[in-house]
């Protein structure tokens, strides 16, 4: 594609290095931004740049923060007994949206994943570890919420078995039929998965 | 939803505003620009502050330009008898792709459009029948390339009817089946229309 203009050009393809948006689409955002006000660029470069310059993340679970301590670490009201595994802020922000789960977070900050060349020391797996010995007596349980894939699951068990001299009970989150789905067409591995975790009724 | 941090909430709130990007999508945008360099992040506000302080658009069709006159306007290879009329600069760089015109353009930044408050006065029509004027015995047709809609229809009827005392052939980019499309599921004005406006074979 020719494009009118190098700085459009620039533009377009900078804006398309983000995921999920190919050439069309930054171009698309790229002449929106040109219809609009200059001030409509500027603020978004700005919250931009401000965000990337002055992110800061949490010293003890690694989730953004504008603080050296999140919000959620240092509230006197969270359960400091519970620790819940994550990969990252959005599953954090997906949990807290749930209401259901009042201890606290530890943001791994992305899943073992050989293909991708990720192992784990290149996640905050030590990291946990060093927490969990520290405040072992006041942690009761460790709850694993990973995504249910390959990945996810190969990070559960690692930690799992790096935790096996650790006198702390592991849980994982439930796999089963999502509220709402259809049984008839829910998969197999999660069928089955959803008879073999059985839980009592009521 | 709740941000773990405020300067997050303000990326994803600015990001938001950009069109097809809701809240989801702003939000994974703007967590894939923390976890990259910093220097990607600078490079995108940067090429989008460069692109919309230091865009231009030619004096003589309004696209989109590096210089005072585009590379279009400017060529001595194009016929400058034939003037398209699009409603921006995607269109251009649309029929540029085709490589089937080699005349001039007029960019009108916009089409008629009662219904959005944008009437003939806020689109470049007074620039177009001003530069037909100046150029009249030099312009042997315009073509009126705008998109198949209502507005486009609307825009068009404008134009040709403020052109009826000027002797210049005004032709409409022709309407009918798309290549590779199947006669069965073209729409019935498509189709119509195909028919009434049938060329000879050959």
């Amino acid at each position: 594609m020719e494009y009118p203009s190098k700085l459009i050009e620039d533009a377009v393809n900078q804006v398309a290095k983000l995921p999920g948006i190919g050439k069309k689409t930054a171009l698309r955002l790229v002449l929106h931004l040109i219809k609009e006000k200059e001030e409509s660029t500027f603020s978004l470069t700005d919250a931009l740049n401000n965000l990337r310059s002055k992110i800061r993340f949490c010293s003890s679970c690694h989730n953004i923060s504008d603080a050296e301590v999140c919000g959620i670490c240092s509230s006197p009201r969270r359960d400091r007994g519970l620790l819940c595994v994550v990969e990252d802020t959005k599953d954090v922000m997906a949990i807290e949206n749930t209401a259901q789960f009042n201890g606290l977070y530890h943001v791994l900050g992305g899943v073992i994943s050989p293909v991708n060349g990720i192992g784990p020391s290149d996640i905050r797996i030590e990291s946990l570890l060093n927490r969990i010995r520290l405040n072992q007596p006041e942690i009761r349980e460790i709850i694993l919420a990973l995504s249910p894939t390959m990945e996810g699951d190969t990070t559960a068990f690692y930690i799992n078995k790096r935790l096996h001299d650790v006198a702390i009970k592991i849980s994982v989150i439930a796999r089963g039929v999502p509220v709402g789905g259809d049984l008839e067409y829910t998969d197999e591995i999660t069928l089955g998965r959803s008879i073999t975790g059985r839980t009592l009724f009521g």
